[in-house]
C-alpha cells in the first residue's frame, strides 16, 4: 500500500483530547487511514510527500445536521423575512410540494451538488435527513437517495404534519407503514419536537417506535420555545439534541448528566434573525457541544462549516478552539462516530489543509474560503 | 478584435439605475469592455460563446476600502478580543513595527496574495491604503507597492501618530515631506478622524494639504464616536466618508445633501463585536451607500465582499438589491469611477458569474463560495 507523508504542517489540530494541538507536525496516511502523526522531525519515511507549507491541518468537518433532499425555491420567503414582512407563503410546505413533484434524478442531482459544495468547504462527513416527502413513498425515496451520498441518514417523517391528515393519523403512519418503508435506508430517527409540529407525547412515541425498529435517536429540540425536546432526548439516550436555543436550567442539567450532545446550528439564527443559543452556559456546565449547518432551503441555506465556526466565536462566544472542536470532534460525537472528527492512528484520513497558519483564522477571516486541500479517506480531492 | 457572448444568464444585475435587472439576458464583451447587453433572444453574433446555464451575473465587486500592505500577525489580539479580555498588545502599532521591519518583497507578496484572494471572490476593483508605515520612506514604499496592484491607491499617513513623535510634528510631516514623497504614488488622501487618532482641525489640515497636492479626499469618519469626520468629509467634497457607525442627524443631513458616499464596513463591526451602522436611516435619507471589507489584520481581516453583503442584509436590514448595489455601483461612486461597478455598453468587462440564480443568494447562502467565474477586463480568470 502507498503511504503519504504530509509534512511542514505549521499547526495540527488533532481533535484528540489527549494531545489536541501539535506545532510543526507531520502526518502519514496509509490505506485511507491515519497511520502516524507527530512532530515533523520524527516522521517515518513514506512513498509520497506533500508539503503543507506551514499551513494548519484539521480533521474534516463533521456536519451532523443537514436537510439536503429537496426541490423548489424559497428565495422570496427569505427576502420577505429579512425585510421584516409577514410571509404568506407555505414555509416547509412549499418545499414538500416541490419535493413530491420532483423526479428522483432531480432530487439526487441537487443533493449531490450540495454534498460536493460541502466537501469543497472541508466537510468530509455529513448527515442527511428526509422530511420533505411526508408520504410513505416520498420519505422512502428521499432516504434511498441519501444513502447514495452518506452513511448518516436520518428518517425525519416527523418534520411536520402534512396537509389533509390529522395529527393522530399521521403519527400512526410515521410509526407504522412509513417507518417500515424507511427503516432499511436510515441509521437515525428524528422528530421536530416543537409547538406547531410534534408535542412531547408524540415525540416519545415516534422515537420509541424508531428505536424499536433498530434506529438511533436524535431530536430537533427547543429551537423556538422551551419545550420538552431536550429532556426527552436525554431520557431516551438520543445521540444529540439539536438547536438547544431555549433551555431551562433542568434542560442544561439533563444534557450535562447524559451522553446526549447539544448540537448548535447558528446558521439558522443568522438566517432567521433570531437570538443565538447560549453556548457558554452549555460548555461551562460540561455539555458536549457540536456545530452543524442545518443546511436547508428555509431557515439556513448555508453549507459552510467555516461560517458556522465564525458565528460560534462572534455570536456565541465560543473560543476558536471550542468552535473547531465542536465542528469536528463534537459532530462525530453527535453521530456516535469514533472513526472521524479527529486525527490519530486508526482514524479515517479525512482532513483539511487550511490556507492559514491556524484554525483561529476560520473566525478571524470570516467568509474567506480558506480551504486549501481536502483529503477524504486518504484521497486528495482535486 | 474577438467578441465573446455570455448567454443563458438567468438574471443580470447591471448596476445601471436605468435598467437594473434583466431576466434571461445575454452580454457581449469586446476589447475589454461590455459592447452589448439585453434580452437573450436579441443578442448579436460573437466569435466565442460562454453559456451561463441560468446563473446570475453581476458586475465585479468594487471594494473601496482595504488596508493590504502590512506584515506581522495579530491572531492573538483577535482571540483576546473575542474572549472579552483586555488586550495589552500594540494594536495598529504592532502592525506598524512589523511592516517597517519587512522587506519590500515580503510586503508586495502578501498584498498580492490578498488581491488574488479578493479576485477569486469576485472583487475586480480594490482600493489599497498605506498607513502601516508612518515614516516617509515606509509610507512611500507602501504606496509604491500598492500602485503595482491597483489604480486606487490611498495615502493614509494619518492613520495614527506613531510613537516618539508629537502630534504637531507628525501632522507637519504628513502634510509636508511625507506628502511630497507619497503624492506621486497616490490618487487619494485619507485621515483616521477619531478620538485618539486625528481631531477635526488636524483632519482638515491634512486633507487640505493632500487636495492641494492634487489628491482626492476620503475620510475614516465616525467609526467609534460621533466625531466631526463626516461633516468635514462633506464640507471638503470628499468622495466618501467611511464607517459612519455613529452619526448625528446633522451628519445624515450633510451626507444626503452632498455628493459624499457613506461607505459601510460591517466586517469591522463583526470582528470587533460592535453595533452595526444604521444603513436604513442613511438609505431612507437618500444617501448613496457603499459596502467595503475594510480588510486589515486588526479590526476586519475578511476579504470577502459576499460576506459583507450577507451582513448588510442580516445586520443592517438592507435589502439584497440595496446590498448588491452598494457592493458594486456604490463602491464605484465611492471611488469616483464611472467605468466599473455597473454593466452596460462602454463599461469595463469586469463581471462575476454566480453559482446561484440570483444575487439574493449571497445573503441567503452566507459563507458559501458562490463565485463561479470572474471576468476582469474581458478576460476569464482560470
Ligand atoms: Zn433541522
Ligand atoms: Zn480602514
Amino acid at each position: 500500500m502507498t503511504t503519504t507523508l504530509i509534512d511542514g504542517i505549521g499547526l495540527l489540530y488533532t481533535g484528540d483530547p489527549a494531545r489536541e494541538e501539535i506545532r510543526d507536525a507531520a502526518l502519514v496516511l496509509e490505506d485511507g487511514l491515519v497511520a502516524w502523526l507527530g512532530p515533523a522531525g520524527r516522521a517515518p519515511a513514506a512513498d509520497r510527500r506533500i508539503a503543507a507549507g506551514g499551513r494548519c491541518v484539521i480533521p474534516g468537518f463533521v456536519d451532523s445536521h443537514a436537510h439536503l433532499v429537496f426541490a423548489g425555491d424559497r428565495t422570496a420567503e427569505f427576502e420577505a423575512r429579512m425585510a421584516g414582512q409577514a410571509y404568506t407563503g407555505g414555509g416547509i410546505r412549499t418545499t414538500v410540494a416541490a419535493t413530491r413533484r420532483a423526479g428522483d434524478a432531480e432530487l439526487a442531482t441537487r443533493a449531490a451538488a450540495l454534498v460536493a459544495e460541502m466537501l469543497a468547504q472541508g466537510t468530509t462527513t455529513v448527515e442527511i435527513k428526509s422530511g420533505y416527502g411526508l408520504s410513505v413513498e416520498d420519505e422512502r425515496r428521499s432516504l434511498e437517495i441519501a444513502t447514495g451520498l452518506t452513511d448518516e441518514t436520518t428518517y425525519l417523517g416527523a418534520h411536520l404534519v402534512p396537509d389533509g391528515v390529522t395529527a393522530d393519523d399521521y403519527v400512526r403512519l410515521v410509526t407504522g407503514e412509513m417507518l417500515a418503508a424507511c427503516a432499511p435506508y436510515a441509521k437515525w430517527v428524528d422528530v421536530f419536537c416543537e409547538r406547531g409540529a410534534f408535542d412531547g407525547d408524540q415525540t416519545r412515541e415516534i422515537l420509541g417506535a424508531g428505536i424499536k425498529a433498530g434506529l438511533l435517536a436524535r431530536v430537533h429540540a427547543n429551537q423556538l420555545t422551551e419545550g420538552p425536546g431536550v429532556r426527552i432526548a436525554c431520557e431516551l439516550g438520543a445521540a444529540s439534541a439539536d438547536h438547544c436555543t431555549h433551555l431551562s436550567a433542568a434542560d442544561v442539567d439533563a444534557l450535562a448528566s447524559s451522553g446526549t450532545v447539544a448540537t448548535l446550528l447558528p446558521g439558522a439564527e443568522f438566517s432567521t434573525r433570531s437570538p443565538y443559543p447560549d453556548a457558554r452556559r452549555l460548555i461551562d456546565a460540561g455539555v458536549t457541544v457540536a456545530l452543524a449547518t442545518d443546511c436547508n432551503p428555509g431557515s439556513s441555506f448555508t453549507s459552510s462549516m467555516p461560517f458556522c465556526v465564525a458565528l460560534a466565536v462572534r455570536e456565541m462566544r465560543m473560543t476558536p478552539l471550542e468552535a473547531i472542536r465542536a465542528a469536528t470532534y463534537g459532530g462525530a460525537r453527535a453521530l456516535r462516530r469514533a472513526d472521524v472528527g479527529w486525527l490519530g492512528p486508526g482514524a479515517r484520513a479525512d482532513l483539511v489543509v487550511l490556507d492559514a497558519p491556524s484554525y483561529t483564522h476560520l473566525a478571524y477571516r470570516p467568509g474567506v474560503p480558506l480551504v486549501h486541500q481536502v483529503f477524504q479517506g486518504g484521497l486528495l480531492l482535486e
